[in-house]
């Protein structure tokens, strides 16, 4: 893959973008693996996340994404809006959202409804403890789905789980890029960026699990050589 | 890149879109390499074409396409419409449209009356004689366009100039694809396609000229396993 910053070399940098809104999260259902696409609001956020990089003249070179519809979609709009659509791209599915096992397609009043709002806090907002697995067969279930065709799909995750299989995707895929002065942006969810930020910014497991990542709102970070973040800021209109 | 037809392997096959109407297919300007957005009308061709992919059951799972907006959101829309965002892609400028040269960014109509419609359909149907060389410095030089950092790019191109960068990349990047027994689909551009058809169709220098390949309506090659076409074939709509 070839250098396309095409001036001067500076020091890596890296965006992070969440995908906006969801019809699920319009729907207030656990979403995790399952695919669903954005609404028009989230096209809009992704659409103003694009623009903001221009205006910012904070172009990126190089993206990755999951291979979940919201986050490719909002990485293209993104790249659309900032005349990028061009820029080499890679799925993986390292870069999914967490997953919610049992919980996927639930409303998430009903489940606290059912298993108690104490539980349900626990599943989302604990670093180790996952959701119950989802059973094989569900109506939710991605065994045939040709996308993860070789993959062994988790049937649920912790945190801490996802963050097992970001990093390593992180090290051996995207800092490499980063390290040859590539504009690294990254679309992908709220779970996978968590694990992200928890690495760059040094941020302790109890505390992790507490940070909202905004959606379609940019995070820079600028880093050194050694991969170490020397700034980190949200881009946002003033 | 693995495999992501996650069923029984079937014999390679080659899906050819070229994008639809841009912003200067209807000003009647000449485009080639400069890069120019699809219009409303060629969006809605891009996820028919998607669409009419899903109806028949020929769901790509890898991708190619130019390093050109028009062809790549023609691609995205296309794969949106199929449900195959997910799928692997590769942009690279050897699938670009052909190099118009000096033509670049004139009215067809105005280079008609300057040059005569004689002269113009000699640049335009010839087989092997370029248009004049775009020059350096004009309004349409793309010299600073970081995308094609490191790339010598053309400054004016033939048919078959094109079809010379065309079909090493083909056999290099796409045949291995296809001998995986992936279904590769290739967004593309008017004269980049020409290439792989008059390949895979055996067709003459001189009969490939007046080919007119359609826009937004893919052709589907069936290929054996020494990549000879055994069935090709346009897809539309009953």
């Amino acid at each position: 893959m070839g250098s396309f910053n095409g001036g001067a070399k500076t020091l890596p940098r890296l965006i992070l973008v969440r995908h906006g809104q969801s019809q699920w999260n319009l729907e207030n259902r656990f979403t995790g693996w399952w695919d669903v696409d954005l609404t028009e609001k989230g096209e809009a956020e992704a659409k103003a996340a694009g623009a903001l990089l221009a205006a910012k003249g904070l172009l990126p070179t190089v993206a990755f994404t999951s291979l979940q519809t919201r986050a490719i979609r909002t990485l293209h709009l993104a790249l659309e809006a900032a005349g990028r659509v061009w820029i080499p791209e890679t799925k993986d599915w390292h870069l999914n959202e967490r997953h919610y096992g049992g919980l996927t397609g639930l409303d998430k009043a009903q489940t606290a409804a059912k298993h108690g709002e104490d539980q349900v806090r626990i599943w989302r907002r604990s670093f180790d403890i996952p959701p119950p697995p989802q059973e094989a067969g569900s109506e939710f279930d991605l065994a045939a789905d040709v996308r993860y065709a070789g993959i062994a799909i988790p049937n649920t995750e912790s945190l801490k789980d996802t963050i097992a299989r970001v990093l390593p995707y992180y090290e051996s895929a995207i800092v490499p890029q980063l390290q040859a002065g590539e504009t690294v942006i990254i679309a992908a969810h709220g779970n996978s960026l968590r694990a992200l930020v928890k690495h760059l910014s040094g941020i302790s497991d109890d505390e992790i699990t507490g940070l909202e990542i905004p959606t379609g709102q940019p995070i820079v970070y600028e880093l050194d050589q050694g991969m170490a973040a020397t700034d980190r800021y949200y881009l946002s209109e003033c």
